[in-house]
């Protein structure tokens, strides 16, 4: 092996310790601070293993948690794009298409391949793994926004009817998981902390 | 599906949260702070996809993976245990299995069943998958510590031979990496920041 192929792959681990620090606007539960893209990463993969049985059967769940390792790396140089940031969504594809090349150009060029063929599925929507782990990148902030008494719902006056068209992905990957969406955005509607 | 199943995976999913609030010895490369065990595994995680040609052909990838999502949750009650902390180390293994009966029994029956079975087989240390990420568990510290100026090394003045002692996993699980281990003690070490 030559070194700089070995050179190569620490320099990448390196810079992407950085994704630790690239907050979301999501608070924890357990704690009064926003969560940062890694620690998010890693409950994703755990949501993975836990919820598998709620998606189609048959998927590839290491091909899941391969996605999801890869999925938020971007924000490294892109940072984290609100979820109800319209102006951002906007210009999101194209700050995370140049963020992947700089950072996957870190790596040995298969590697480099391999990795951005990672984001590609992820982004694209289009394969089962990538839609349940597009699922659960939905789910999880639910999660803890409902867990975090509104979290970033309350702070950026979110409607109900937002949270659930960011969430349909959550109603086709995981329908049986659906009610339980709908019954956490109805009892937050009730108690006047988002709007219809 | 019965509501209770669904209802046991989200409290799992919820506990679980508190990992991003467990903070290790380690700073982190990019930011003046600690490193919480939450990021900590998603970085071996992405560690695991990254160095696998490094160790031994045909490891199964994705139960790697599984064990490295899982190996640090026991601490959201047991704490982290510092690796050099040899009064810690005398206690840590009853005050971890107490900590997964009691996080995993959070968890529908089967699923409890699943996870400490993969918790089980990183601490043994048995399987090439578990030696790859137990060995893949140190190299990551050294490599945050050997980027953050020293890191714990400097604070708790250790020496070069516990940290060879402490890295022996990574010698015999990625033997062609170990020459970068020797090569990072011997800098640290020329440069005074490291004892003998």
């Amino acid at each position: 092996m030559p070194d700089d192929r070995l050179a190569r792959q620490l320099a990448f681990l390196v810079e992407a310790d950085k994704l630790k620090t690239v907050l979301r606007r999501t608070p924890l539960v357990s704690a009064g601070r926003f969560e940062n893209s890694a620690e998010h990463s890693w409950h994703l993969l755990l949501a993975a293993m836990v919820m598998c049985e709620h998606t189609m059967a048959g998927i590839d769940v290491a091909r899941v948690l391969e996605l999801l390792v890869v999925h938020d790396l971007v924000e490294i140089y892109a940072g984290d794009t609100f979820a109800y940031d319209v102006e951002g969504q906007r210009t999101k594809a194209a700050r995370e298409e140049a963020a992947a090349d700089r950072l996957f150009g870190l790596l040995p060029v298969d590697q480099a391949v391999r990795f951005r063929a990672l984001w590609d599925e992820f982004e694209a929507r289009e394969t089962p793994a990538s839609r349940f782990g597009n699922a659960l990148d939905r789910f999880q902030a639910l999660l803890l926004n409902a867990h975090a008494d509104g979290g970033s719902w309350r702070t950026h006056a979110i409607t109900g009817p937002q949270i659930l068209e960011r969430m349909a992905p959550v109603r086709d990957a995981m329908p049986d998981v659906w009610p339980a969406v709908i019954e956490i955005v109805e009892a937050f509607r009730d108690a006047g902390i988002i709007r219809n």
